[in-house]
């Protein structure tokens, strides 16, 4: 951490805040000029945050140096994390993992319908909310655990995995009994109380990145998961909010370029929240691939029109068809295997 | 509802379309000109979102044109909704409520020292954190349960009245216990679950505005609670992300107005962490009560260099007083009663 | 346009705005149901904007319905306009044409070592400021007119052309000189009298998005010049502002798709300038031909760590040339030429 | 500036960083931990920028100490500028000083009536757009020279002072020959030739924010001016861009508090364009006299609803006069006195 004192800042400002530092064991080393009082202090500092010490009268600005995250940190381990699952699939490794199904479960019918495209896709994860984070309290708020059932025995029937969201902690016992893939939605991401309960979990948890949260803090809800024992994380960005309102929300591609750099967990792509719109889903997922992301997450439904929900970001079935050969091409030609 | 087809969309197109919002009971009146197909939609349309009809191809552009909410709006209810609490509070109506206090709660010393200040000020509202959201899970979390016990027992000492954040649902029989106000943090405002829960409470609720919320879905929020039953809000503008990094966050003191015009329900402001920096906290103090909020949370210690969290955005007890002098006088000016 | 009135709004208050409405020729088809008093204008509306029918007492919403550009948008022009420049090279149509070269042009020695490699690469364009928009009047501000005249010569000795910023209106006789495309800068996005002046030049212009400007107004500015009679432009996305402080800016990558979606003008992506760190620019360029743009700007330079600006989001002639040998191999396998 | 290199950064990396930095004349401070390699950098940098930095191998994070501006900074000048106009005006010092008027000149008649209004009111400075940068360049554009003209002539009847908009570094002889303070648009805020332009101005400088602007940047484009020989130069806050879209702009009203810790230039808020709804100008005005402000400068029409531009944020006189009468009073309680 380095430390940079006000123009005008006392001596015992500065001695009140160096016995601070002292009193936690914490190393002060001067790197003034003539017009700047600053200095490093070097020692454990996750005791308390940088912003803490702007309560010290004199300190102008602190700058951390290293990330506050460890677990999830590439510095902390140099190899990417490759999480496993059944049908020879493993994520963060050179496989680009597919994800797909309806928004909302809606019936066995529906399921059923949208899960024989998925495998005929070739993907082996089915996706589909049974328990729906519905912005207004009047819409349809998802079958609940009867959607898990739907999910499981359509997914059995096929042979896929199934991957869906967690709306509580007190639901885990249901989750872990239906579920391959246990997702965390954007607006839970810091709802720091079910990121405890997961790290108790012994599923992957797919981490979805908050409306507004900095690649930063998306790794630091990471962290949380993994300082409670689970460290199987597959990260999802799906779109940042911005002043652009063409688009629902703005997808941050780069984003996979910065969890790469900073962690060494895996992370994919959502391009149906992130555009909301179908019309772009097939050339951004294209986008996802080639910028390296480790798969997608898809929305598909047979009749969008009467979905219950997010019908306007969900490829038909022909569509997706269409869309996961061209992404078999290019994954070919990257030397990835679509999966 | 206003619907716009695209440029060159089919009559069958539109005809898929208008048979969906027939089946809805929606009427369809046209606004047609000659170089656009648009139309309008009238009748109940709850039960789906505006962008759940770009799943129909054609479609160019939907506009909702009422607002989403109902019980949370003021087409609903002109009256200005006041919260009465003990002690002759009134919030909502021709008083400034102040609601001070550290940001955690420390030790039973330590909430005694602040208390004693906070009574001393003229305010009646203790604040404290016993459950803290902190984003690095290695940092400070909160005394929990002995939190809420102290809190009670300085708030009786005193007389003052306590309000202090709840972190899952399955906390709410301890907080109806120990606390009068119950507040929902900026990062849990779409934690629907937890808003369901509420909307079963008899106490208040303190609803802060998430980090990149709008006004209106910060609305939805509090109706999420009030469809639950209770009714008894109070929004909290604590500061919005954006690309600005000097102060934590921006504050958006206009949204003050916003609510005001959009709704019946009082709304006070958080300075502390919207601003992240003591040195700010009078002037923009001040700036609420001038531009109409019902009151102020605001965090205050006796010791913030040495304080377990945010210590950079408490105010000492001297500089606290003389805010509170300073706001007494305006307040007296604008024809409220500081309180 | 469709008008909401408030709930509250009088009879003299419609009837005074339909006065006005009426005196601009425009006709009033009214929508409005029980509960909601609402109705469409149509007509020609380009001589105001909808925000100012908020002047009017008793209105609460505006909706323009139609985009507010003309020659740019793609109702107006349903084909893809297609620059046409010396070499063959057709913006906009099946090539992903490539411009590069270093930030700013330093010398003589120094471009003509860069455009060998920009050569090499099979890329026709050769990029480099001459006028350098910096944010402090006290870093270099670029060569100024021997800029033009060095990048002319080096161009014309391996037959290539030439993309440079304009920073004035006055200079617009000595870019007509020097140079192929223009380039107007992010921050002079909405600098109206210097499109107006280019509106009237010859010469293609390569427009960039400003830092903070919706896609719309990006499309505002490209009218500003095709009102003066230059329909030549090539738009160009190169990241907005977000909070996100990762990269440089926030690559808005699905910013094509809408460009793609409402004009009929060709878009390109700077991902130097998006991301920042010259580590993501080789994947976020294979985006970018993945996503469907119509071509690169990139920043190359022999040895950035002594480049007089922005050498820290500039590839090294190796690392370059492996990238655009990847981008070959792609644009075959999706149907493109690159050139 | 300090330096962090990369975890895995070389002795040879170093070492090239090492040479440049002496090269420089910039003498290297260590400050390693046994996990990090860490220096800080003295002596003058301002000849290149941190990040330019990043295109040195091995370098992780470069982090800037001391602010990038000179004269626009506190630290260079203790005591508070303060610009003396005409009539005992002095910008920054205990005044509150209100500049009013017209969004466009529109013709004689329409000045002449709203600056009796402003006159009355107790204002001294009066505004008006003669040359106006609208979005489409089919809207209004303003009277031009006329408009000067008439700015001139109604502001001598009443013993006014002008302040207006340039556009274009070539009207300054213009603008130096009828206006008293000459305003640079948001949108102009990094239109650096203007900014050199008027760096040689001797009339004092109005800096409108942009609206994607740090408040760091808006002081860099003040040093640019300040650096060309004009030091009065007098900042205005007019919100800036975020994804809330209720209000035109969000008014970031704590950027007073930022500039007055970071300068000692005067800075005025401007709540019209901010939020772009008149219903709000009356409590953000007396909010902008309670954080702080030296000023405001707001839109006053007698007849909005046929105002040729921004007709929906102007205040009708009766308003208008209602509101000075508050903002009288209040700033008496704060010791200011309004002008």
């Amino acid at each position: 951490m380095i430390i940079k004192m006000k123009k005008d800042s006392t001596k015992k400002q500065y001695q009140k805040l160096a016995e601070f530092l002292k009193s936690k064991n914490l190393e002060i080393r001067d790197v003034s000029s003539e017009f700047v009082h600053i200095f490093g202090i070097i020692g454990d500092t996750s005791s308390f945050e940088p912003v803490d010490l702007y309560a010290f009268e004199g300190v102008d600005e602190v700058t951390r140096v290293s990330t506050p995250f460890k677990k999830a940190s590439r510095s902390f381990k140099k190899e990417d994390t490759v999480i496993k699952l059944e049908h020879g699939i493993e994520i963060g490794k050179d496989q680009f993992v597919m994800m797909s199904g309806p928004c909302s479960v809606e019936s066995y019918e529906q399921l059923r319908t949208v899960a024989k495209v998925v495998k005929q896709s070739g993907a082996h994860i089915l996706r589909g909310g049974a328990y729906k984070p519905r912005t207004s309290p009047y819409a349809f708020q998802g079958l609940g655990e009867e959607g898990l059932q739907i999910l499981r025995k359509v997914a059995d029937e096929f042979e896929l995995l199934v991957v869906t969201e967690i709306p509580s902690s007190d639901l885990l016992p249901l989750f872990e009994k239906y579920v391959d893939v246990i997702q965390v939605g954007a607006r839970n991401m810091q709802n720091f109380e079910l990121l405890k309960t997961l790290g108790k979990s012994t599923k992957p948890i797919l981490l979805k990145r908050g409306l507004s949260a900095t690649v930063e803090e998306w790794l630091m809800s990471a962290e949380y998961i993994m300082s409670g024992g689970n460290e199987e994380i597959i990260l999802c960005e799906r779109g940042i909010r911005t002043f652009e309102k063409y688009t629902r929300n703005t997808l941050d591609i780069s984003s996979v370029l910065t969890v790469k750099e900073l962690s060494h967990l895996p992370v994919i792509i959502d391009p149906s929240h992130a555009a909301g719109r179908w019309s772009m889903i097939e050339k951004l997922s294209l986008a996802s691939l080639a910028v390296g992301a480790d798969g997608l997450i898809v929305e598909v439904h047979h009749d969008p029109e009467h979905a219950l929900s997010d019908g306007a970001q969900s490829l038909k079935p022909k569509k997706y068809l269409q869309m996961t050969d061209e992404l078999k091409a290019m994954a070919k030609l990257l030397g990835k295997t679509f999966i």
